[in-house]
């Protein structure tokens, strides 16, 4: 149970200049705040958002049995360009409006939650970022960006940079949705309804792990079959905007810190890759803890693959996640 | 150095009774023959057929290094029900062309192979039963429909059963190929070239694995970059029949011999599943070699995924594969 009820954020940040060019027009950046900030400022707890998701995907997160239920915490939970809530193909400027939207990266994800933190606490250190999947690619990003302002970073199913099978499996789902000439480039006129079905069952593929299926574990997912799970990635696709997934994705794909940035990092770090992750890899994770002076490596010991980290999905993942940010909040 | 030169064989079977129903009418399976029986009539290996290929893809197999090499062995490798060149949907009866092309199990596979073989060499026993990938999963077969006749099984890259996961990887395939309109069902005028190259594309990602792709791996196979690896894939698959590659998979995915059919075995059996291969799994062939008696499992020690297997791709695994097989024939 959560301890006292939170609030919905909105920013509007005008015209946001972009990384890789031009600018991102009437940007609007959403979220949801929890708790306040405490007299010593140093109780501030970021959680950017994970891809296919709004910020109510990670409300699992500040649950009972969690470190962050308990009110000690100012919570912010971000929303994420393109993910159809803040700015995104199918809700922004008419001029950037579908295929027209720029290529926004996570570094101006993480320019825009600055500002918005900016302007709603002035300056403040962050005591902790984390999140799962994209989520936790952005929470290194902070780390890596602002190095003097994140004190401890957990990312989840994560890894900094988008490594080359990663892209590759992003590739193959990218090109089951534009084997549908009702894509027509972004130029739609009404959904591709066969490309988002297929983009959802090559996706669940790599969303969980070989062992998933195996176990029959999606039963304990609330789905009969594995049918009836294929079925439901279909119906959860189809509700979503097609130029939105893709212009996440380009995101997604196009991150890369490169090794400086990872080595500048001096929060205290905690990676939680899971054993059995298909694209986040528990040998990428690894590889870039090595960069991170002091960064420890903790396996989420699950076989649910890439979901193991879902918020609220996965009760022993959960817990595992939960156990290591309290000790992460204790540490100074 | 092959001692000596093989032959095309080719046999027409009439109409085809099938494991599912119905017949595959003039039902035509070729292969390919090198070496012949010698007086014990003990040394015939059969090669089954992998998936997108033809016999032609196994002939690295009996290549220099290996000990199919020198002359001693009758060497039958075949094509199979659905690849182009055996009866297909793209080559058989007008009847069944096309989208009206019956299921062709593994089982009937067999069946036709067992046909050939009688009536090329009247009764005899199998020495060793090996292939890659499906190729595998039908000497799995053989071994468990003819225990009598199978002396030796190696399955390299492969399971008896198409495993869950297995099958929801296959499933996202399909339906990045029909998510292109031109498939039409199967019905189509022209080929549905969007649809075939998003096939290769999702395919590719599973083909391989992420430790291949994290160390360039791709550019031991001539290809300097991702991109140009992935248009391979294109082109191939470009050049394949939409039907023909759901007919196979479609057998691919129905291979479901059972435990009491593992359980009869009687071969002297190595199983050899690739380390990093991400739906022939380590972890499954463990299973299923464990329903065998006496069966072994040595895994193919490679970062090149599923691809480990392919005859002649990777030589690091291919002279594993030729040194268990040495092993496997040298005993009694």
């Amino acid at each position: 149970m959560v301890q006292k009820q939170g609030f919905s954020r909105e920013i509007r940040l005008g015209d946001l200049p972009l990384k890789k060019g031009g600018v991102l027009r009437d940007a609007v950046l959403t979220g949801y705040q929890i708790g306040e900030l405490n007299g010593r400022r140093d109780n501030l707890v970021i959680v950017p958002c994970y891809y296919g998701g709004t910020y109510e995907g990670s409300l699992p997160l500040i649950g009972a049995g969690g470190p962050l239920a308990g009110g000690d915490y100012c919570v912010v939970l971000f929303d994420m360009f393109g993910n159809g809530r803040a700015s995104s193909p199918s809700r922004c400027h008419p001029s950037q409006a579908g295929h027209r939207f720029p290529l926004v990266t996570l570094d101006d994800n993480v320019e825009a939650q600055r500002r918005a933190l900016q302007a709603w606490f002035g300056d403040v250190d962050i005591a902790l970022a984390t999140g799962w999947s994209m989520g936790g690619m952005q929470s290194y990003l902070w780390a890596a960006l602002h190095p003097q302002r994140v004190r401890r970073l957990l990312p989840v199913c994560a890894t900094a940079r988008c490594w080359p099978h990663n892209r590759v499996f992003l590739d193959g789902v990218r090109s089951a949705l534009m084997a549908d000439p009702v894509y027509n480039g972004g130029d739609y006129q009404r959904p591709p309804e066969a490309g988002l079905k297929a983009f959802a069952r090559v996706y669940a593929g790599w969303a969980y792990s070989q062992a998933f299926f195996r176990q029959g574990l999606y039963r304990n997912l609330g789905f009969a079959d594995i049918d009836a799970l294929l079925r439901f990635w279909e119906q959860d696709h189809l509700a979503q905007d097609a130029n939105d997934l893709l212009a996440v994705m380009h995101a997604w794909e196009s991150a890369d810190p490169g090794d400086n940035a990872l080595e500048a990092i001096s929060a205290r770090t905690l990676v939680m890759p899971s054993r059995t992750d298909l694209y986040f890899t528990v040998e990428d994770a690894r590889h870039e803890a090595s960069l991170i002076t002091g960064a420890r490596v903790e396996v989420l010991d699950s076989d649910y693959g890439h979901a193991a980290g879902a918020p609220g999905r996965e009760p022993v993942a959960m817990a595992q996640w939960w156990r290591a940010m309290a000790g992460l909040l204790a540490a100074p």
